[in-house]
């Protein structure tokens, strides 16, 4: 039979992925690198962070050795021989033995000046001399040119998406393009003649398109470039047209229509038509998102994905979204948040395939994992979706899980 | 003494957000509302959703009850009047008693029709007739009208930003635009003498400016909207207009500048010196953040931040975050996934102030939580942040955790 093929698992269906890679390079400024992949070769700081050495209080940069065995009983007598200005050169004082100089959190030491004292532990005898009542050993008190990076350390960890603090980073070494990993075009297509677009008034048997609009959602919240190609019917020679063109200008293609055989058949049929393409997937073994198909044409993707909007989402978060994570420089990575959970109830399932059940999450007691409870609903119903808050995954060798059991949840994001 | 204030307790900082209310509404289209939260009040459906019955199954449309008491050896012959094609009106078709109809997943229902039996459960005798192996309950494989949303049937929760099925929900209904809360714009001013913008070659005493890239990012990632006023020199009359302008165009003000103690009282200076400003808080129970300021002006909110980028990044998590989020139409909460982990080492800790220790995490043993290791590095070292995957809460009655001891871990987004 033309297109058979076995359900797979998920992590058979994750294994094909190993054969697209990561998108090309573009350069982009700090300022706008927020959630995206540096691409090529770890990135270096190139020069010390901070530039000098800082003091880390208010005070008087001093030699350190000038306060050895000073106390309150019997301070050290320093002569102050100027001020630090904030944003001037410390270095242009030199500290001989016995001298100190001002200094403020931030601002550069002087030469020979390896330590500060805060100006709590000191008393101004005069405008010259200082008390110092407490001693301070050398480097204390003082961040050290280069403590933060050093020239040829790595600033970041690879596959990272940048975050806040990265981002700061990479300004205070001066650097204000970063180079990164493109983000990868998601073209979405509907199909179905029962579809209406959400703008445009029902007629007699007509639905109207929410996948479009879900899809393209969760692509931009996994760090994609949607582009909704709308409603195309069901048409091979049409359809065919629109996917090749989409093909050209995105990275992943999602087909997404009814549920019914013919549906099925005719997706297979545009996936299997597609000039290059070649089908590596044709069914999974999970629930829902059984009939998923997965074609490759050169570095692209195209999905078909299940017709029931819920059962889309769940291949989604499964595959589409860690597939777009390894386009933008990440691994194949579902990048959600896992926690444990205790069912507040039993749950049927099936041995064989792998389940997800959609469950909202409310507080179990102090020191207790929240608590799962599942939202049922059938997968053509959009309801239990917006009241779920994440995925319970159940494993393919298990039967149920009994009221009570610790089970992983997928929170949404 | 003018400007004294205590410290007080985060909860105490976040109570002084009860004078702030939800920015005013604005309309988007619903492709556009990711992340947004709907203002005013609930949503309602405003029609059924399914518009009509449907058939979850592909197969037969039936009226039941002429399928009752069928078998594989005993089936029931009933009569094939006709099929309904997708997206066509089933409501053409009315099923006569012995009749039946094909019809597709999806599909409307003919009028009188009750049940659809699965084409697994049929054998076709010759065109007109089907044979009918299994008996269906009324409303067995159809999703009737009005399942997932009754016209006045309140859609989404109040106060949950919008996710990718709720955008589905709202398209599958009709509608196109929705009302929600503007996003919060958040102004960012550095101060300090010492600070260079991150594309000036840096001259002796210079540091570049780390803290406004990190704020806007923090910013944008929180939801708001950021815009960067530079670096202001430390002129109060200089600042004091920037801030003026900066305030006329912002809902919350965020000056950040160096530690020392002459830059704090600059920095009060400011806040107290805007015209029409009443002083909230002075000083937080926490640390590190201690030195935080709030001032506000009508609905409008300025923040003192901490000179120390790692200071003024809890400080943002732990009430600027919170205080978009509200503006944006949800609760001063923090919006950050709080884990349990087990600390892999003992940390100390004061009584009398909250702290927030930045943490990297390892999975733990099979079961357990994750294991929280502290990240240590002083404040104004960012390469800790760079490292840490959270921060790590210890309560103010406690004097420190043992090693694994269990604690509370905010994840940074």
């Amino acid at each position: 039979m033309k297109g058979f093929f076995q359900l797979i698992s998920s992590a058979d269906f994750l294994e094909l992925f190993s054969r697209f890679s990561a998108l090309d390079q573009e350069t982009v400024p700090v300022t706008e690198a927020l959630g995206r992949v540096p691409a090529g070769a770890g990135i270096t700081a190139g020069e010390q962070l901070p530039p000098f050495s800082r003091s880390t209080m208010d005070g008087f940069a001093v030699r350190a050795r000038d306060t050895f065995g000073c106390s309150e009983s019997e301070p050290a007598l320093l002569e102050i021989v100027g001020e630090i200005a904030m944003g001037s050169a410390g270095t242009a004082f030199t500290l001989k033995p016995g001298q100190a100089v001002r200094i403020w959190t931030g601002g550069e030491l002087p030469k020979k000046g390896d330590g500060v004292v805060m100006v709590e532990y000191t008393h101004l005898m005069d405008e010259q001399t200082v008390e110092i009542c407490r001693p301070v050993a050398p480097g204390e008190n003082v961040i050290r040119a280069g403590e933060d990076f050093e020239p040829d350390s790595e600033i970041l960890p690879e596959k990272r998406p940048l975050r806040p603090q990265d981002l700061g980073v990479l300004s205070g070494l001066g650097k204000t393009e970063l180079t990164v990993h493109k983000q990868p075009r998601v073209g979405i297509i509907s199909t179905g003649d029962e579809l209406v677009p959400p703008d445009q008034p029902l007629g007699p048997g007509k639905i109207r398109d929410i996948n479009s609009t879900t899809l393209a959602a969760l692509v931009t919240e996994a760090g994609g470039i949607a582009r909704c190609y709308g409603i195309i019917e069901d048409d091979l020679e049409r359809m065919l047209a629109v996917c090749e063109a989409a093909l050209q200008e995105n990275d992943i293609l999602l087909l997404s229509g009814g549920s019914s055989v013919g549906r099925r058949d005719f997706t297979l049929q545009v996936l299997e038509g597609l000039q290059g393409s070649e089908l590596l997937a044709h069914g999974v073994a999970i629930r829902p998102g059984k009939p998923t198909l997965l074609a490759a044409r050169g570095n692209r993707a195209v999905f078909g994905l299940p017709g029931h909007v819920a059962s889309a989402m769940v291949v989604f978060y499964l595959f589409v979204r860690p597939l777009i994570r390894q386009f933008s420089g990440l691994g194949p990575t579902l990048g959600l948040q896992k926690i444990t959970a205790l069912t507040a109830e039993q749950i049927p399932s099936t041995i064989g395939r792998e389940e997800y059940v959609r469950v909202s999450l409310k507080s179990g007691r102090e020191n207790d994992p929240p608590l799962a409870t599942p939202v049922y609903g059938r997968s053509g119903l959009l309801s239990p979706l917006v009241r779920a808050d994440g995925l319970l995954v159940i494993g393919r060798d298990v039967k149920g899980l009994d009221k009570g059991a610790r089970a992983g949840v997928l929170l949404f994001p």
